[in-house]
């Protein structure tokens, strides 16, 4: 029976905790994440779990820390809280990999700027519903934080995610989602060229996409509203357009004959 | 010039900030509205507006809250703070009466048991875009807490909410959202009766709907999904479904003439 870990100023739990900060997790390469499901989720997926933290009575988390060949931490709840995002965190929390983020262009993405953890977490949940990877601009949020993890409900292990992202190669097509002006979805959709990989471009919460970045899109569309206001939360608008495209995609086939 | 209000001791302080409980909220029918879009667009839909918090500077506020016969309080960022639900809030911050509940069935609506606050206020904001009403389940959030209103941006004051929901008329037929098992959109949509008005019904975010209600509903529709993972968060799936709802009855025409 290994000692339970009572003190959150016991060095490994003071370690552990520090990967809230978004530059701690560069660093290191480790992120934490929450919960039996996210854990669980991580582990099927291959990421590589480096301890786990849980209540010494949490048989089912040591064994899971065993099939992964985790350290096994068992601690207080009152350690568990240190570590954890919520008031109540529910164990285990696991001290995990950051995959690496080079995703290549095999299927159709999504291309986020949002800011907004919850955002970034449902778009990441709908890219992998709908069979896309997502790729996160280079000043979108850190998708590897505990709420952003926690929006995407486990979605982050079960498709291409990627950060970071400059440009988009000049052989997939851009579709770039405006509030106002653009193709209608989704007729603007169904008229893609389905011999190529698309990206559907999302900008920030805040200020939509820049004139430029529209500018260089290969197409621009837009979700006709027939409501008294024309905007839609940037990863809702993000989700509508993801579901035209694969349901374009499913119907048409894809160009590498993988979808 | 009116005194300028520097402590958060202040009784008009106190009365104000006690309305981040629901429980006072319901209570005195008031609610809390922060930054300069949210009491805008309040003060346009008419909703009365009992007294406005702002910068002593601000004579935006200043002069919205004269227009709209709001008692005028300046004040510092210290006293904003106190009343704000974020770390830094923007001012002005107004004390507004919560509009009536009662929404007549009039339109196609959503109705919701969303227990997420994002969810919540992003539902309202799609149905708004929509062209629905929305309606809220007797266990689902309060909407008019800060953080509901924040994701709603706005389109509380845009569209019909109503809260505490206990039935729907036999006549409005019902779209259960099941992740699994339904008829898929938008197919299921499109074969609907358009003599009729229709609610989607969108469950809670940890169970989803539960099997009675899904058994009671007129038609139950899934969201076909590609990809790994068969969930979509539980206001994006609503979205997708009221996006198809509001596509189909644009074509169709409305049971009222009205849409």
């Amino acid at each position: 029976m290994m000692d339970v870990v009572t003190s959150a100023r016991n060095p490994k739990v003071v370690a552990a905790a520090r990967l809230a900060q978004a530059k701690e997790r560069r660093t290191r390469g480790e992120m934490l994440l929450e919960g039996p499901h996210l854990v669980d989720e991580a582990a099927r997926a291959g990421i590589h779990l480096v301890s786990l933290f849980g209540l010494a009575t949490d048989d089912l988390a040591r064994r899971l820390a065993q099939d992964a060949r985790a350290a096994w931490i068992p601690c207080t709840s009152e350690v568990l809280t240190r570590l954890g995002s919520t008031d109540h965190p529910r164990g285990p929390i696991a001290v995990a990999a950051i995959p690496a983020v080079e995703v290549p262009w095999r299927r159709d993405s999504v291309v986020a700027h949002v800011s907004d953890p919850g955002n970034a977490g449902t778009l990441i949940r709908s890219a992998a519903a709908f069979g896309l990877d997502i790729r996160f601009g280079g000043r979108a949020v850190d998708v590897w934080s505990p709420k952003v993890l926690r929006a995407g409900a486990g979605a982050h292990f079960l498709t291409g995610v990627s950060t970071g992202l400059e440009v988009v190669p000049l052989s997939v097509g851009t579709i770039a989602t405006v509030v106002e002006g653009g193709e209608p979805v989704p007729d603007a959709i169904q008229a893609l060229d389905p011999t190529r990989l698309w990206a559907i471009v999302v900008g920030s919460e805040a200020h939509g996409l820049d004139r430029s970045a529209i500018a260089r899109s290969t197409v621009a569309v837009t979700i006709p509203m027939a409501g008294a206001t024309e905007s839609l939360n940037a990863a809702v608008a993000g989700s509508i357009v993801a579901y035209e495209l694969a349901r374009w995609r499913y119907s048409v086939g894809g160009p590498t004959g993988g979808h």
